[in-house]
């Protein structure tokens, strides 16, 4: 019953990821065998530089030539840990066009034109896997594209950037400015040198915009996500979360809007502490799905690290190898809704505003008329006066985007208003 | 591209889960047919009672002949949902016999003769699928099947029956036994008339199985499983577990013992309050998932209801039909790896001991030396006297379960020692 013919394994990139990959498509050959049914061989790994030292990796294996690797006509299976959009997307298409499946952790190709990919794999009969690109090795891709997909998802929100969560939580325990803080997050290791990508949101943006894909079987790409970072959070925001029972998180959500358009993005966002995500900790990720019959569910586990996403990226192996052997395939993606995407002005939230006026009688009420005037209504206020100026916060109920912007452009222009107001998003209990 | 010719699906059963599935299956035709690639067609639906009014459902589909719907060769998928062991598997091998693809949530049928119905499908080249059989509509299978399959699981812990964590739940609140709260949850519909199932750890137990199965690549029965139910959680219980910072959870866990061998059971268990387990409320399931490379990693959500269930089977459904409609399979049962069961007196855990003894010089010295003679190192004792007596409750490291009753067994022996000594598992952090 079981072929001893090895099913072959091209790896490109040997990083923190690839490397632990190749170790334990060694360490666990006989498991994985089992698993699938053939053995796994690996027959080669492409590096940028081959001179460099990789303990108990076999240089053997090793080619500068990625373009080469892929285009092997001989093996069955392409992992790809580059990263990047190019030479990664050339490479899977070189890969896929040689027959191969692809496993893949690439959220910002995905995000950016995963389309192509889709369609290339779908042409040429092969899979295209990528637990890996979504919040380590917690299971949500799969989950998304099949365990649900008998359901209606209506909502997706997570917490998928362990960097940012973790500068968030270290804001809210010093009470401190978010430039205090990541200098710190630096030292430690747990923020890059250049930690663009994750404190301006863009990674949270991909990996929202692969979950939203998903979750409304239509194609949503980088671009359509409203995107917003952490580096404007300041102790005062997070003094205000904390009096208004609240933690201040880095949420990437997808919602249906009430016409059946997608709205998605990435906002630094003020969650109830009785809310589950309200306690993820640290560089943990967790993702909160609210379904039409499953109701609300909620995955959490290690968003990254090398360990974590190498058992995402076999997990996926074994799956995408067990298709080849027996003759199967993987779902495809999933576009037929077509949805389109609610412009930022007509999504719905809820808003904390917190302004400084002077403190002289009417000037409350001239506020609240203000935001009232805007079709936004009040669910809490609070004031607090220190001598000639009062400071106002605000919590609204659910308003849209440009309702809120209208009233807040409008209490700008108004004498009795400082300069300076800050606007952030509040998530539903 | 799109083939019209539908795929025939046929019920077995239509209670509460059942008769969600059928009206979903109507209401969602047109999402279902847009994810499979061709359409659904409901044939027929097994009942006992042709006579029972059933709210938009046609009669013309209804039969009380399971059998020979089950069997016929012109149907693709058959959802069983009836329970219990007879008739559903016969009628669930007569449908695989027939060639149809499989989606249960008999947990009881699987867990105490799943090998018979998986072999049936390998044999016959259908799929059976049973993502609603353990946590309701929380993706559980999916992730251990599919996702997890490349790494090395250690741990599966879950709290995966609702009736017992919301009768834990309200004993906690009220500090009651658990008869007293039994009686309300009944009169609330929170448990049946005949709570034996939920309460002794039966439907606990048949769960524990299958994600042992699944976790540890061995076919694990209901009989393998170390159960113990509710009934004799005392209000003392619950006030020795808040003393020590802890709250009784009814834990289904699946380990992996140092010798590779597995420990499967069910226990009321002490869970420290920071642990992720202990905040699952009420009727929610949450189950926690250790693994060598992906870490830990929890899901939660619903783990009971028509809407969450009919959630899971219907992905269940779109799945297995993609595979039909693309010629593919899904993953086989894996037993490979065929381990043993750990005997329960081999099981490592720690203890929860509490008795009363003569409050006299020495006592406590002679009890903690039978703890030491027996190889129960202890982490934490406290004493309360009360007068001729003292109440003592001693947390134990790591111990295995026969050198835990060798203990007290002798101290059951001693003369100043009360009868009546409780003892309770205790998780780790």
């Amino acid at each position: 019953m079981t072929d001893s013919t090895p099913l072959k394994v091209a790896l490109l990139g040997c990083g923190v990821v690839g490397s632990q990959v190749a170790r334990l498509l060694i360490e666990q050959a006989e498991d994985l065998r089992a698993r699938i049914g053939r053995p796994l061989e690996l027959v080669g790994i492409a590096v940028r530089r081959l001179e460099v030292e990789r303990p108990g990796i076999d240089r053997a294996l090793l080619t500068d030539d990625a373009l080469a690797l892929a285009s092997r006509t001989d093996v069955d299976l392409v992992i790809e840990l580059l990263g990047g959009i190019e030479p990664a997307r050339s490479l899977i298409l070189a890969a896929i066009g040689a027959g191969a499946s692809v496993i893949t952790a690439n959220k910002a190709l995905l995000a950016e034109d995963g389309g192509t990919i889709y369609a290339a794999a779908e042409q040429a009969g092969v899979d295209v896997y990528y637990e890996a690109a979504v919040a380590g090795a917690i299971p949500i891709i799969r989950p998304l594209r099949e365990s649900l997909v008998g359901d209606e998802v209506t909502a997706v929100v997570g917490i998928v950037n362990g960097t940012t969560n973790f500068i968030l939580d270290k804001m809210h325990t010093d009470s401190a400015d978010f430039g205090a803080v990541l200098a710190e997050a630096q030292e430690l290791g747990f923020a890059e040198a250049d930690p663009t990508a994750d404190v301006e949101g863009h990674d949270a943006a991909a990996k929202a915009a692969i979950l939203a894909s998903l979750a409304f079987h239509t194609r949503v790409n980088l671009a359509d996500v409203d995107r917003e970072g952490i580096t404007g959070v300041t102790g005062e925001d997070i003094a205000a979360a904390k009096e208004m029972g609240c933690v201040i998180k880095l949420l990437a959500s997808a919602t249906l809007s009430d016409d059946d358009t997608i709205a998605v993005g990435v906002h630094p966002t003020m969650v109830p502490v009785a809310h589950p995500l309200a306690a993820i900790p640290g560089a943990y990720n967790a993702v909160f799905i609210e379904s039409r019959h499953a109701g609300r569910l909620m995955f959490m586990g290690p968003g990254a690290g090398g360990s974590p996403t190498a058992s995402a990226v076999l997990g996926d192996l074994v799956t995408a190898a067990r298709n080849r052997v027996r003759g199967a395939r993987g779902p495809a993606e999933s576009t037929y809704s077509g949805r389109a995407i609610t412009p930022p002005g007509k999504v719905a939230s809820r808003y904390y505003v917190s302004l400084t006026v002077h403190d002289e009688p009417g000037v409350l009420a001239k506020v609240a008329a203000t935001f009232a005037k805007h079709g936004v209504s009040l669910q809490a206020v609070r004031q607090e006066s220190t001598g000639a100026q009062a400071r106002l916060g605000v919590m609204s109920h659910l308003a849209l985007g440009e309702q809120t912007d209208a009233a807040i452009a409008e209490l700008g222009g108004m004498p009795e208003v400082h300069p300076g107001i800050a606007v952030m998003r509040v998530q539903g209990a």
